[in-house]
């Protein structure tokens, strides 16, 4: 069982600090278009329809960002195939 | 019983890992976020109804990727694939 | 002895660096929204109400962050299961 | 089974750190431009058509480098070239 | 007596690391908030009341997460659960 | 099979980190080019014509240095010539 | 000797590096305090009696993070647990 | 053929690690030159010929030093005069 | 005498990294406070009496931490409790 | 063979990295320089003659130190007097 | 000889990187005290007295943390005690 | 010949770093004078000739500390006093 | 000769870091006190004897630091108290 | 000629690294010097002899640190006493 142990043990170190490093620069990246969407409705407080419809858009292109990396990181840990290649490995031995 | 304590190992270093790196972005975009509100509703106090609207909605957005972090770490701890999986062929043999 | 040995090491590094590592972004987070919110009541004494109401909700969600680094932390050294795993493992031999 | 597992192990530590790594630029650099946009739609509403085609255009470009990292992440997990090459070679024998 | 040094060696690292890394967040958030602190007691005289008052909470917010970093340093040092059992196991024997 | 597989490995984790390292720079450049296009935009809306030519151009100029890497990066995986001349040995023997 | 030598050398190196590492927060957040405490005096020299004593319960407040630090560096030192367990193991031999 | 692999390895990290790092600063430097003739052109509209031909003259001087990078990894990959002369080392034999 | 070079050793590095680590951050904090306390000299002569006696606290508090430091560093050079027990152990022998 | 693979193998990344880490600090010199450049013409576009000399002159002494690497690694690629004499020992003998 | 070289080689190391690492911090604070002398002396000619003074007495406090690290080098090279101990020792035997 | 490729190797690695490293500083600090240059010129185009002159000695001065590097380089490649005594000693056995 | 030689290769290394790492502050600084001495001077020439006076005594000051890591490299390299110890000792022998 | 090698090795790496991380801060800031003389030249041509005159002190007074650097590394290569007691040794056999 020892090579399947090492993908085991790997799997899960990737997973982990693939969502840990990748939610960086995302929340960063929302937290600076949050903030500046705020100054901007206390600015212009007329334009908040086009402001907050613009946020959210690109709210959602970089939240992208971040579901590429839960994509991997959940890939990883339930459909990894290199790991199901070897239970498959093991179970037609 | 090596190999499962090698995965035991690793489960635990990348839990706490994956949440303490996790929560250093959002906290931050966070702490922007709220600070802008801040000083928008010093500067625009009429508007008010509609910064905090948009903070919330913003605050949830960034703290979604801290939850990913979260929910990553919960899984290696408490419903580990790789872990369960050992269990299960431990119990079979 | 051993794997035991190995398991009670990694969960106290790893509950030591989660919790200091995982204060760095939530302490200097509030640092920026307390200090914001500071300037804000200087500048705009009427609205302390709602400044003072908007920042303990920003408070309490970044530290909400912190709370999830305690949380696994206190997890890894009081309720580690793989630590009690190995308790049963031993008590059951 | 000992080069397979060396080339998986390699493949999935890549897969994740590739997307991990590469979503950091774009998400600060999408994060800068869409505060930029709203900072610009506050003070100009009236030009908000140029504004949000041209943010749309710059987000797809800039975008366009983090899915260069996920197309290379995904190939690595589901169509690496070099694991098929031993699939096939282990098929042969 | 080789794992009980080990836990006892790891411990020492970890309640020094954690508490010298775990300060380093709140004790600049703090400076933080009280030099802005002054700067609007000195900007705005009149609103000295509201003024210390928010920053007390504030301070004593951000001071709690120095705290969680001394509880877990002191818990190591004094009440450290692996430790606790080693000498159990120990005596039992 | 030994050296072929440590060109594979070697192949993988340098495809993978060209690719995301060398994302870093221009996303970051593209996304400081298209703020400040935005708010030149907001600044001389009558200037629309020659800006926004002029920020294609040097996207694309920027963007050339992304696919360098991604030139690499896929030549590694799928037409690399230390493998091709490795396989062509291999044949030969 | 050897097992009490290893306890030794570490809480040497973790003495010492807890209170290198826990003062430069510290030091930055006072300087930040005080420089700021100056240019306030020089902005507002009426309000000089609330700007001290706001100044001084914020330094005590931050200095407290720096005491955490050398309290533990000090138990290291003089009153180790692990030491004096080694020591009383040894002595009841 | 194990002294020709240690050179194909280094050759293939080395021809990615050039490109990946290379182009770090032309992008970087390329996206502040073009925000920066955005913003002119912005500002004086009336100079766009003298400032689009100095800026292509600039990006052009900046991307040379990222072709330096790329023409190196080339050269690693195609015309390495070290592999040449293992080749014809091995052929000669 | 091996373990006894071992704690020689260990204490002659954490000393010297103790106090240069240590000094970082005081001696930056207190070019801070005295630029500060300068310029609001020359902004506000005729407070030069309040200026230059909170500066000296502050310098005096900042200090305070460097010395933290350079007492801990002298007790491992000159009165090391762990080399004294050592010397004590070795001529009890 | 041996020495000979080790001389190789270190050119080769050494060429790399000259160049690679080389042009980081020219290419952004460049970048400010032509940067400023336009912002000046934008300013000042009567004196377009005066700047555009003094840019090309810059940036040749700026592109100098990038050169210097380029050569040094082209020096190492193709007339890298190290391996000179060792082929001319290894002809010799 | 041997572990007479060995503390003779930390005490040089040591030596050095104290000093080295030491006096970056104090160089850049007295850099920042002297530079903002200097333009207050420009801004407020007439308070050249106080000013200067208040420099002498902020530089002596700031040179004050490298003369700790210079004592503390030249403590390690000619006054080290666990040298002197070795010396000793060796004499005696 | 062992020795001498130990040498021939440190020689190439060091003579590369040497220009690469030492590049980062000189090129940085010419930019920042010639882009200073740049926008002085169009501020004040009358005192163009004092402006160039000055720049081009101030280049000189900075160009130095690069030439120095290139000097200290070409010196381990083509003139290195280790590597010619070596091949003294080699010719003389 | 082998610790000799280890005495020898450490005090090379440790004298040649001591002032590269050395000088990097204290140029800085300079830099920074430098540069402020010449704004000053254009802004209020009337002055420049006060300035260039206190000036002098702060480069003399800063450049104080530079010369202690000088010192300590001279020391190493020509008096060195350990070199010189076992150079006694293998005369002695 | 072992330990020979090793202190070629030494002096090859040390004076190589001691001028390329030397020389970093000496540009930099003189940089920053030649930058700040040429904005005050443009600012006040009228004080060009008393700018230059001080410009050329400080640049002189930087690059002695830069100097300090080349000097060690001039002894490292072509004076170094501990490779020439080594031949004296070497002759003297």
């Amino acid at each position: 069982m020892d090579s399947m142990t090492i993908i085991a043990v790997v799997s899960i170190i990737t997973a982990g600090l693939t969502i840990a490093i990748g939610v960086i620069g995302p929340s960063l990246g929302e937290g600076k278009a949050v903030a500046t969407a705020l100054s901007s409705l206390a600015q212009q407080p007329d334009a908040s329809a086009t402001i907050t419809r613009t946020l959210f858009v690109g709210l959602a292109m970089i939240e992208s960002t971040a579901i590429y990396c839960f994509v991997v990181s959940m890939i990883l840990l339930f459909a990894n195939p290199f790991w199901n290649y070897g239970i498959a490995q093991a179970a037609g031995q």
